[in-house]
């Protein structure tokens, strides 16, 4: 099965990796559904706006206010439970409709990978399963 | 493959399509899942409690206090960052099992569409992926 | 098709249930997803580590915070609403993709059933969908 490679280069981070997917669509699955899998604990995917940029930076810097990286309270010891809680979120897993041999994405909508405790090189399974033609 | 139409009626709303989504189950599927997909950003899916609505008034209501509308740190030229925050916590799709010709939900479980920068016209992508009787 | 039962014994607990879901692996499917989901609307799925027990507890402890069980704003009479919420952000189902006749999990993850209003009897339904080989 395809696995996409992502490198973050920030502590936090939302990396478009939509065209990465749409490449992997295997050209005989006229529709069903693509699944995506983080396969990590302290990031996460989502799907949200693909156009302005401010967006993925308020979604980051609203995460933070909430979560805070630096909370007296965590107790595991690599001091990332925050990233762990993001992530968790988020969710690890995007599954998005197959139709007319494409990615049935809304207009505004890209996949994004989010990294919460970067920079670091990841992995993103990448899994189609084919769905009955209407 | 069939989209259902949503049009919200509030700003913040949780609107039950369970009933919706049910009738869209084809005749000859025993079992399987179906897969419901939200195609905007700052709209998304839950499942929760579908008797006393309550439960929806508080959801929203506990939503915006994490997450205010109004938030002098947002960026994004629109304002409407947090209705993408909250989006992206709820999640942009849900996965319901099919079992015995029916939906496979708890008993106090329904599936709603959560809008959070409405009222709009929404839409939700339905598909049905057929699983092996067991 | 196969559920599995949780007996949660706090009111608010992360269990590890994979081992349980991988056992219930079809011996014939080589590829595929294998889909869990929550029966329930004031408990909910993650995935999360493995590894350190402190982890859950922060994620719990966490949440916690982020959502009081007593907020004076609540208004559902049976006093729970933030496990209601909690579930929502922790999703009701995960997917996790099958490949070579194993769960194709990451190191560190493992699967966790989210209780927020336990102690509870609970169900999880486990459904594999094959996908095609590559």
């Amino acid at each position: 099965m395809p696995v996409i490679n992502v490198k973050s280069s920030s502590h936090s981070e939302m990396i478009n990796i939509t065209s990465q997917i749409a490449r992997l669509l295997p050209k005989d699955m006229e529709c069903g559904i693509c699944h995506i899998f983080c396969l990590h604990t302290t990031a996460g995917l989502t799907i949200n706006e693909n156009a302005d940029p401010d967006v993925q930076h308020d979604l980051l810097a609203a995460l933070e206010r909430i979560v805070p990286w630096k909370s007296a309270e965590f107790q595991h010891f690599e001091g990332n439970s925050a990233a762990h809680l993001k992530a968790s979120m988020m969710g690890f897993s995007q599954t998005v409709p197959v139709e007319d041999w494409r990615l049935c994405l809304g207009t505004w909508q890209g996949i994004y990978f989010c990294e919460f405790d970067g920079p670091r090189e990841r992995q993103v399974h990448v899994q189609f399963i084919p769905g009955e033609t209407a």
